[in-house]
C-alpha cells in the first residue's frame, strides 16, 4: 500500500489525497513535519492566520512492533514562540495513522465563518462536519461523547477550551490506550488547531491492516528484539522509569542542586521529598493505583502510572516530572494530591502543563497569588477554563504574563517557558534552551542524561567545558529520534548500549527496504536542525535570540552559587556544524 | 556656562555631574538620546532591568527664543517594541533644562528595594528622596500636590498608575505652561521610568538665566525672525493648525479614504463630521473654551486648545487628531464629549492615547466591548487605573492584547500600534510604519504631508511610485528636526518655504558659534537613523520585522479597495543610503 498525504483545507472545506513526493519519501515524524512547514509555510506569516499549516505525522517506525515507536509529531509555526515547532506525543493516533498508510495529515487555511468542525479520518478520506455540541467542552467530555457514539477504538486529537480560544499555552490532546490523554504539549499548537476551526479529529482505522507492511520481516523481527532487550536491560529505561515514572528525577535533580524552586531562586526545594517519585509510588501502592502504565501500545518502559486519590478513585495519569516540578518546586506547592488534580484539569482544558505552571509561578512573582498557594493554583486553572481576563493572561504563557505584570524575572527563551533544570547549575541544558530551534525545550537535547544521569559518559554540569558539543550532539540525535516515532527515552539505551543504534538502523532498513547507516541517521538529524534554523532566520530570528534572560547571568543560584557564564560567542559556536 | 550631563544611578541613589564628552557635544534631542542609548545600553538587555537607561535631552535650540523650539526628547530601549526609542514632547521641561545648562539627564540602574523616589533637579545637582504619599496618584494629583508645596514654576516629568505598574503603554507626562500635561507618549517609556522607581522629576530652574547664551546674538535674532515668519506665513503652520488643531485632519483624511475605521475595516468613518476639528472648534466657540493654545512658550502655531464641557468647565487640552481618530473612527465612538473625557483620563493615568485607544479597538474586535461603546471605553480606562486583570491587558498595548485574545487583525508593527492613516490608501506612511526604527510611528517620517497635504510637492498616496524615497527623505529630515528641539510641524514650512531651513541652520550656527550647512543637517539625520538601526540589529531585529501585518495585504480597504502591495525587496530598499 503506497503511503499518502491527506491535505485538508479549512478555507473551502476540501480534502485532497496526494501521493508522497519523492523529496519527502524517506522522512517521518519531525523530519517530515519540519520539511513540510519549512517548504509550505511563509516564515513571517501570522501563526493563527490562513497561511500557517498544522501537520501531523507518525514516525518512520510507527505502526510496526518496534518497542516504543508510537510517537506522533505535530508541526506548525508556533504562535507562542514565532519559530517553527515540532511537538510529539504518545497515544494511539500515530500507530493508527501509520497502519492506514497516512504519512501526514496537513490542515491548512482557516474557516470563512466563525464555526468549529469535526474531522473524521478513514483510509478513504476525511469527513468534515460542523461541530456545535462539543464546542466549549473539555477534552474528557469530548472523548466520552465520541465513545458513547461508538468511536471507542478510534484515535482522537482534540482541543479543550484553551485551544478553542487560541490561547498561546494551548496543547493538542491525544487519546491514549485507556481513553485518557497524552499531549502534543509545547509551543501552543492547540491554538493553531483552534484557529483552523478544528475541535477534534477522530481516526478510524477499522478497515486498515493491524500492522504496517515490512519489506524484510525476519530482519525486522531480529532487530526489534535486540532493540527491546537494550531498553529492558538499561537501568533507566528498564527499571527506574517504570518504578517511579519520570518523577524519579525530583530527588535526583534536587540532590545536584539543579531543581529550580520559587521561580528560579534556588536549585533545591525544601519539600522535594513530598513531591518525589518515591513518594508518588508509595501513595499509589498504598491507595491501589497503578505504578506502571504505557502511553502507547508496545512501550516497554511504562513510565506513566495511574494516580488515585485517598479513596482510590482515578485522578490522573501521565503525571510527569516536568509538570510536578513546575507546579511543585517552581510554585512551592508540596501537596501531590493538589498537583494531581491540577494535572487532570490541565489535560481537560487542554493546556501545556509546563507553560501554564511556570506562568503561574511568574504570576506568584507578581503577587497575583502567593508562592505555595495550592488552592489558588486550582482557582487560576478555573479562570483559564472560564476565559476570564485573568485566565486569558495565564493561558497566554509566561512571556506575555511577564509583560502584563512588568516583570524581569521571567524564565523564557524565545517566549517559551524554561522547564525543570536550572541552566546555571546544569549548564548543558542551558545551551539547549538557548539554541533549540523551538525556544526553551529540555527534550530538544536532553543533556541532563550526561550531566546528571551519567548516561553516555559524564560532563560536569557546573563547568562550561564540553557543554556546547554535548548539546549539539544530543540535539542532532534527538532530531533523528523524533523522526522515527521512537520515544526520546530510548536515548539512554542508545547512549550506553552499543547494540541499540544499529538495531534502530536495521529496523528502518528492514521496514523500508533501504540501506541506511548510522552516519545517515546523524545526517538526517543535522538536516532537520538546519531546515528548522533556516525557517527561523527567515522569520526574523538571529543569534541575539539564542540567549537566556539576564537574571540568570546576574543572580547566582544556591546551593552552588552558580551563574550563567557563557559568552555570546561561546553559545553561537553551537551552530558551527 | 559649560553644559553638563547629570547621571543618576537609582541602584545606589548616587548622582554624578559630568562634562559633555567631545563625541556628544554637537548633539541634542533625539541625536543625543539615541547616541547615549546606542553607546551605553546593551541591545539585548531587558528594557525594565538595570541595564536599560532613560535619557532626557532638550533639543539643540531649546532654551532659545527660536519659535517652537521647546521640545524634550526621551530615549531608552522600549519595553513595548524592544527597539531603541525616542519620544518627544512639548511642555516646559526642555526649556528649563536647557537654561540650566543640562544637556542630558541619564537615569540608570534600578532600586535595590521596592520603593518609589522623587528626583528634584537644580543647577547644583539632583536630590533623591523616597516618595510614598504620591505613589498610586494620577498625574493631575502629582502636579497639584507639588504646586501646593511651592513648586509652581518647576518643570515636571511624572508617571501615573500605569507607569508605576510598568505597563507597556505607559507614557511620561510633561507639565505644560498651564499645569496640564503633554506626553512623551509612545514606546512605553513610562514603564522604564516606573522600573527605575522614579515617580516624578521636578525641575527647578529658579537660579538659572532666563535664556541660554548665544554666541552670535544678532545673527540669531535675524534668523529667528525669518524662521518665525516662515511658520506664520504657511497655511498649515500659521493658520489651519491654529484654527482647528491637529484635528483639522479628520475631514481631510476621511475625504481621501485614509481614515481607518472599525479597526481598519474602512478608510472612512460615517460619523467623521461629529468628531472633526471643525465640530470641535464650533463646540469650543459655543461653550467658551479656548481654540488656540501652545504646548510650550514660544509656539507660534498654537495647535492645542482648551476643550470644555457643556457647562463651560475645563475637560482637556492637547486634544489631538491621533487620539481622536483612535478613540473615534477606529473604535467608532462619535461623541466628542466622551472622547475628551477619555483623553483627560489617559493623561491622568499616564498612558499613550494612541496605543491604548487602538488596543481598545482590538479588544472590540475580540468582543470585549462593542464597537461604538463610549461608556464601555471609559470603563476600560478605569480598569487600567485600578490595575485589574482586564486593565493590565489593555494597558499592555495592542500586540499583547491581540495575543491574549488570539486575534490576527492586530494593527501593529514591531508591537507598536499603527496610528491614524491607513497604509493601504496612504502608502508612503506605510513605508514609514514598516521601516521606522521605533515600530509604527507616523511622526518618524510624516509622508502624509506630501501624500495628502501636498506639502513639499505631491506623491499620489495610492501608487507605490516614489513612496520609499519620500519616506526615506522625511525620516532623515525628521531625525534631524527631532534633534533641534523644534516641533515636527515646522516641517511644513521647511518643505515649502525656501527661507526656513537656512534660518534653522543659521540659528544653530549662531547659538553654538559653528558653521553647519544644510548638508550637515541631512548628514546628522542619516547618522541618527544608522545609530538607531545598528542598535536594533544588535537587539535581534532584521528586515523580516520591517513588515505590516498580513491582513493589510489580504484585505482591501474601501473606498479605494486599496491593498498593501509592496514586495519585501521594495520595502528593504529604504535602508539603501
Amino acid at each position: 500500500m503506497a503511503e499518502k498525504i491527506f491535505r485538508i483545507n479549512m478555507g473551502d472545506l476540501s480534502v485532497k489525497i496526494e501521493d508522497v513526493p519523492a523529496a519527502l519519501q524517506g522522512l517521518g515524524g519531525r523530519a517530515l513535519t519540519s520539511a513540510i512547514v519549512g517548504a509550505e509555510v511563509p516564515p513571517t506569516c501570522h501563526p493563527l492566520g490562513k497561511y500557517n499549516k498544522l501537520v501531523f505525522a507518525p514516525g518512520l517506525l510507527s505502526g510496526t512492533r518496534a518497542a516504543n515507536s508510537g510517537r506522533l509529531s505535530a508541526g506548525a509555526k508556533s504562535p507562542l514562540t514565532g519559530t517553527i515547532k515540532e511537538s510529539n506525543s504518545g497515544g494511539t493516533a500515530a500507530q493508527l495513522l501509520a497502519r492506514m498508510g497516512i504519512k501526514a495529515l496537513i490542515i491548512e487555511g482557516v474557516p470563512a465563518e466563525c464555526q468549529f468542525y469535526a474531522l473524521k479520518v478513514t483510509s478513504a478520506g476525511v469527513e468534515i462536519t460542523a461541530e456545535n455540541e462539543l464546542v466549549g467542552a473539555g477534552n474528557f467530555d469530548v472523548v466520552e461523547a465520541l465513545e458513547k457514539a461508538g468511536q471507542k477504538d478510534c484515535g482522537l486529537l482534540s482541543i479543550g477550551q484553551a485551544g478553542e480560544r487560541c490561547q498561546l499555552a494551548a496543547n493538542i490532546s491525544v487519546k491514549d490506550p485507556d481513553s485518557k490523554f497524552r499531549s502534543l504539549g509545547r509551543g501552543g499548537l492547540g491554538a493553531v488547531m483552534g484557529s483552523k476551526g478544528v475541535k477534534y479529529i477522530s481516526i478510524d482505522a477499522s478497515d486498515a491492516p493491524k500492522s504496517v507492511a515490512l519489506v524484510d520481516e525476519e530482519k525486522f523481527k531480529g532487530a526489534a528484539k535486540t532493540f527491546a532487550k537494550a531498553l529492558i536491560d538499561h537501568p533507566v529505561c528498564g527499571s527506574a522509569l517504570g518504578a517511579y515514572g519520570t518523577n524519579v528525577l525530583i530527588n535526583i535533580v534536587n540532590e545536584v542542586g539543579g531543581l529550580p524552586s520559587k521561580n528560579f531562586r534556588s536549585g533545591q526545594f525544601d519539600q522535594h521529598e513530598m513531591i518525589s517519585g518515591e513518594k508518588m509510588a508509595e501513595l499509589i501502592e498504598a491507595r491501589g493505583g497503578k505504578a506502571k502504565h504505557g502511553c502507547h501500545a508496545g512501550c516497554v518502559m511504562q513510565c506513566s502510572q495511574v494516580f488515585v486519590d485517598k479513596e482510590g478513585n482515578y485522578v490522573t495519569s501521565g503525571f510527569e516530572y516536568e509538570s510536578i516540578w513546575a507546579m511543585g518546586a517552581h510554585c512551592c506547592i508540596d501537596d501531590l494530591d493538589i498537583l494531581a488534580q491540577a494535572d487532570s484539569i490541565m489535560d481537560d482544558i487542554g493546556v501545556d502543563s509546563i507553560e501554564v505552571a511556570v506562568t503561574i509561578g511568574v504570576a506568584m512573582e507578581a503577587g497575583v497569588i502567593e508562592f505555595g498557594d495550592g488552592p489558588g493554583f486550582l482557582k487560576l486553572l478555573q479562570e483559564i477554563k472560564d476565559g476570564s481576563p485573568l485566565g486569558r493572561i495565564i493561558g497566554s504563557g509566561a512571556a506575555v504574563t511577564g509583560k502584563i505584570y512588568g516583570l524581569t524575572r521571567v524564565p523564557v527563551v524565545k517566549d517559551q517557558a524554561i522547564p525543570a533544570y536550572d541552566p546555571r547549575s546544569v549548564k548543558g541544558i542551558g545551551i539547549t534552551y538557548c539554541t533549540s530551534t523551538m525556544g526553551a525545550d529540555h527534550t530538544a537535547g536532553y543533556t541532563v542524561a550526561t550531566n546528571i544521569l551519567k548516561s553516555g559518559g559524564f560532563v560536569d554540569p557546573l563547568q562550561k567545558e564540553g557543554q556546547v558539543e554535548l548539546s549539539r550532539n544530543l540535539q542532532i540525535a534527538t532530531a533523528a529520534v523524533d523522526s522515527t516515532g521512537l520515544c526520546i527515552f530510548v536515548a539512554f539505551a542508545v547512549l550506553d548500549d552499543a547494540t541499540a543504534l544499529p538495531a534502530v538502523v536495521d529496523m528502518l532498513n528492514a521496514r523500508y527496504g533501504i540501506s541506511l547507516t548510522g552516519d545517515d541517521v546523524t545526517a538526517l538529524g543535522m538536516s532537520v536542525l538546519k531546515t528548522e534554523r533556516a525557517f527561523n532566520q527567515a522569520a526574523g530570528f538571529t543569534n541575539a535570540h539564542d540567549r537566556l534572560p539576564e537574571f540568570f547571568v546576574d543572580e547566582s543560584v544556591p546551593p552552588h552559587d552558580a551563574v550563567w557564564d557563557f559568552s555570546d560567542a561561546e553559545i553561537d559556536e553551537f551552530w558551527n556544524f
